[in-house]
């Protein structure tokens, strides 16, 4: 179906709907860099890299996001030739510097890394594909290898669909401006859900957005707006990596205090052999609430939905220690890094923090 | 140092001490049942188990608690030759009864359990011990294992303190009648901490009662009562049992609804091939408040803190509802009981549950 007016669709050409409201849910896919054009039907992405029958021998993996690093480390962990390429210097999702860092240095020291890296080239040859391209010394490189995966991001799923013909203000990138809270793309009766929105592409974002386009859709031209959950990614990465609430780089510096724990010396990541790892959690100065966290860890998955509910719960750093912990978990880590967040939100607290000193057992 | 007089302390017959305060913080000791009185030197208990250098091919472990199970279990998986004896039917601290057949069904399926025996004789013996038992059909057994741990509880070392000379109140067991809130024996100067008070002998309630025993040890005849933390105890078997907030046991079951959800299809616990146990959530029908949770089933340390720090936070269902949980994870399966919990609140809660149908995607 596409639109041939602003509520108007033609569906195959062979029946017009004129629609009262419309939900576009048409997913995303993935985005092939240019030099990939050429010999995209000899690139993989995150859609068919499930369907491979056999290990291949080696792998390029283009691009070191989350699908990039979760692929790519699980690839090398079954034995695969990996190489991971991108044209930028980060590493997954996180943008607290720290963190970074320590990204840096852990997926380093496992995983062959391009980075700021230019791919000039791909090419395909009997044995696979040969890359050509210049590491961020400026050197050139020519590679053959067995197969190329492509993780270099997902893009909603708009071509054809006939927007130009609906009057929507589309964005820099072709996609309609569009309300969060009602998934409404502008004052239209046209709602946007999941990954065809462009804005959080996750299941249970996806989830959610469905549920208010749906009720939307239905009760057009009353739209109702709605609560978005508190912002959780988590990567399956080993150590895994999470972003809870505000990140980083969304803090006011002037605003926030961060308490810091490393997982190398915490007694139960010790316990079981995986004490790699940083967590950083963020409060903020005014009433000492909690705003965000970036983990890089073991387990991480689970402290991040333990902050994620305090982060939406607007928990305040004393409150959060006030909550039991037990012993011998990693959460206990967490702990570490709320008394230290509460120690300096102590001084520079603007709203009485010092009543963290009540609890017991702080 | 003992008590000779309710403040008046004798140290080794040397020296006497009048004090203003007193703070028991003397723990605790393993409980050795009557048929091992005798052989008391060579059993051993969870404060020596560690200690021994090799693996002994069969042991008897007296006790199905939390430590019978976790050491019985983990001393099965090494390759030991494990039995487990107990008088009662229980096995851990599940107190829901479903919870308690599904643990039977499991630690059954994987353990030797000698449910309902009764110990009746222990002699040591060239090559180990020998006990000898009747099983739950009143059948006698004779049997040698190489070593035997006694993990049938641990109880207040208070034995040769003189409590009896402080003329504090002493409770059926001989223990200090005695304030959670303030850890204040009755209203003399002495306070008890920590597995001393009988109370919860696990470390983080230990470590909230030291600090309560010595603060208020110190502002004495100023006593300040303090808000104890949500129940929360887990224990380390797998699959792992956790109880938080109100046990079953404890609830009124006219004014609560419980919401239940079993591990075998969650979709993590089935990709990592651990989709064994069963999670009950407990909400109260007024205002539709989380109260309590038992679970037996992987990972359960992380939703436990989930659960308490909810609880804790008088958190109704809804509300939990409204938070974030991501995709793939064992925290979906607790919100499966969670929105199980709150389709039984809308009907029978008394706060306008119904609520709960505005958040999307709950």
């Amino acid at each position: 179906a596409r639109f041939v007016g602003p509520t108007t669709l033609d569906v195959d050409g062979h029946t017009h709907v004129e629609a009262r409201a419309v939900v576009i849910a048409t997913g995303s896919e993935p985005v092939i860099p240019p030099p990939f054009d050429a010999v995209r039907e000899h690139v993989m992405t995150s859609d068919d890299v499930f369907e491979i029958p056999d290990l291949p021998e080696s792998i390029a993996v283009i691009g070191t996001g989350i699908i990039g690093l979760e692929l790519g480390q699980a690839l090398h962990r079954l034995g695969v030739d990996v190489m991971l390429f991108t044209p930028f210097d980060e590493l997954g999702p996180f943008t607290d510097p720290s963190i970074q860092a320590l990204a840096h240095e852990i997926f380093g020291a496992e995983l062959k890394l391009q980075l700021r890296s230019k791919m000039l080239s791909a090419t395909a040859v009997p044995d696979g594909m040969q890359l050509h391209w210049t590491d961020s010394d400026g050197n050139e490189h020519r590679q053959i290898f067995e197969r190329v995966l492509v993780a270099a991001g997902r893009r909603p799923r708009l071509k054809g669909l006939g927007l130009e013909n609906t009057g929507l203000e589309l964005d820099a990138r072709g996609q309609p401006v569009w309300d969060p809270h009602t998934t409404q793309a502008g004052i239209a009766p046209i709602f946007v859900a999941g990954d065809a929105s462009g804005h959080i592409a996750l299941l249970h974002e996806a989830s959610d957005e469905g549920h208010i386009a749906g009720a939307n859709a239905m009760s057009y031209p009353e739209v109702t707006a709605h609560v978005r959950r508190t912002p959780l990614a988590i990567a399956f990465t080993d150590p895994q990596m999470a972003l809870i609430g505000q990140h980083y780089s969304e803090l006011d510096l002037d605003e926030v205090e961060i308490g810091t724990a490393s997982f190398e010396n915490q007694g139960r990541a010790r316990v079981i052999g995986r004490n790699r790892g940083l967590l950083r959690v963020y409060g903020k100065r005014h009433c000492c609430t909690l705003v965000g966290a970036e983990i890089f860890g073991p387990e991480a998955e689970h402290l991040a939905h333990l902050l994620a509910w305090a982060v939406q719960q607007r928990l305040s750093v004393p409150q959060a220690l006030e909550m039991p912990v037990y012993h011998p978990v990693l959460e206990e880590g967490l702990r570490t890094a709320l008394r230290r967040l509460a120690k300096k939100l102590r001084v520079t607290g603007q709203c009485r923090c010092e009543d963290m000193a009540i609890a017991p057992g702080i």
